[in-house]
């Protein structure tokens, strides 16, 4: 698959930042061209260590980041951020704004930081992250992160992508651990109890490392660990980055990133052949008269939802010789 | 579309409630066949009031349901009630034993009733939920009932493409009833306060209205009903009748079922597209060697997604003449 835009990718991966900015914006905007400029970036991917950090608003995320970036960045390694809001799909210029004026990173090109909406159908945001990921580890970023605003299910599914998930934890009442939702619990590898200096939040740890206890855990599976920080003055950041440490040098050990990576090589697949087919499926009926006219006939009762699916279908089938 | 089943079909439409059962279990289970079952009965439906009716665990939502067929029997209309329940894909006949043992309707033939669980794919429940209505609808059910076991997202899909849908509400403190998800307000056309027997339930019928309250409606849209029952001894559930009936008017004269009926149909195609085109695909993946082997050779570096995806859908792209 040739990209018809060999410089931009050249310029990528040659470390222009702007080549990388403007390759993330076509990747968001599902720019005509895009998918050759990742498959291009594609044999070049592979060395950056993806940490994803979700938790409920609130939780102190994007303190955490900042900290974490600026961090990694004294030990010269390279940082990339993405920051995920499914919620609106027009607020990326604003956070992004907001977020290099109070970076304590923000006047340093090394983190590069930016966010990414929701555009597009199912799944479109999980692939874009993916998508800009692939361009970031290209580019030659040591440490990538993906962080979400929130914790929906949208936010759980695009952060699962990375290879180290920290679910941040508000200290709280039990109550609220209690709440943490079971598909939260899943996919944490760690587990951080922000704010650690405020009440109850050795109370949080107890009542974390009780629920933990009570997964289902098989053999050789990783056992989640819990840190506690007190993001804004950077209390724990360094033991943080230990854990991750530990976390990845388990993924290379027992073999599970490569395992991940297969199943995730899989997943883009099978996502990428779901989004054409809907692409030209949708296209056939338009080039039917399109979907109300076809209603309309349904309504009529002169066809079934049935009837048209399966001669929509049939060439389809004919071509794979099915 | 022709089916190769034209006895099952002609023995439903005669009134048989084997043939009904046979024809609900093929749906249930997607055997060879089904299609071209549901699409000869297509043009029979189209005559039920179709009921969705959902609340979380422990509302009472059974018991109601049990006394709403009861009640509809006794005017001499026919009833139809399918149980979902897409946590576990085996309760099936426990739960239909049960009902059958308890429901005051079980030796009554005209109340049809039949749980429905998670069999298949992406939305494979809603589809086979709405398949086994028109089932019911073609075999000349007047009034269909949906049932919900719990109010998860997947249930609320599946509830929504009902004409009339019903939220019980247990009476409780304002704190719960202000966490009712958003999803759920959305969907409620009458919002039933059940066991108002109990503590709280004025206080939650208030909270209910003020939540309402706040809703973005537009002008013509229906003005969702609060009803009050306790559904144990029967209270109230002639008034929620009424409250139906209203809203069943209300669909016809705004126009509203019709166009309800049209985004159903719509859906109902797109669904069936895509799951046709995905298990053509997936064949088509099979074909060349299995996802492994694909996976082995992007892994390899030998090949991208981008490229794989490309090339396994280009002859689709041919024979579609895109």
């Amino acid at each position: 698959m040739a990209t018809d835009q060999p410089e931009l990718v050249s310029e990528l991966l040659d470390g222009k930042h702007r080549a990388l900015a403007r390759a993330i914006t076509k990747i968001e905007n599902r720019t005509p061209g895009y998918r050759g400029v990742v498959s291009a970036l594609y044999p070049h991917t592979g060395n950056a260590d993806v940490i994803g950090i979700t938790g409920s608003p609130g939780s102190g995320k994007s303190t955490l980041v900042d900290k974490l970036a600026k961090a990694y960045r004294d030990q010269g390694l390279t940082v990339g951020v993405i920051a995920v809001d499914p919620s609106s799909p027009f607020t990326g210029g604003a956070v992004l704004g907001d977020r290099i004026r109070m970076a304590s990173t923000a006047t340093d090109m090394d983190v590069f930081f930016r966010s990414m909406s929701a555009r597009g159908s199912l799944g479109g945001l999980s692939t874009a992250t993916a998508d800009a990921v692939k361009a970031l580890d290209a580019f030659g970023k040591d440490k990538i992160i993906i962080e979400t605003v929130g914790a929906g299910q949208n936010e759980v599914d695009v952060v699962k992508t990375a290879d180290t998930v920290a679910v941040l934890v508000p200290p709280s009442s039990g109550d609220d651990v209690q709440m943490l939702k079971a598909g939260i619990l899943e996919i944490g590898d760690v587990f951080v109890v922000n704010k650690a200096d405020l009440e109850g939040a050795n109370k949080t740890v107890t009542e974390l490392r009780n629920m933990l206890d009570l997964r289902d855990a098989e053999d050789g599976d990783w056992d989640p660990e819990i840190a506690e920080t007190i993001a804004k003055d950077g209390t724990g950041v360094p033991e943080l980055m230990d854990v991750f440490e530990a976390h990845t040098d388990w993924l290379d050990e027992s073999g599970r990133r490569e395992e991940k990576r297969h199943t995730r090589y899989a997943e883009e697949l099978r996502t990428l052949l779901r989004e054409d087919a809907s692409e030209l499926l949708e296209a056939e009926l338009e080039a039917r008269g399109g979907i109300d006219e076809l209603v309309a006939r349904i309504d009529a009762g002169e066809t079934t939802p049935y009837e048209v699916a399966d001669d929509v279908v049939a060439p389809v089938r004919d071509a794979l010789g099915d």
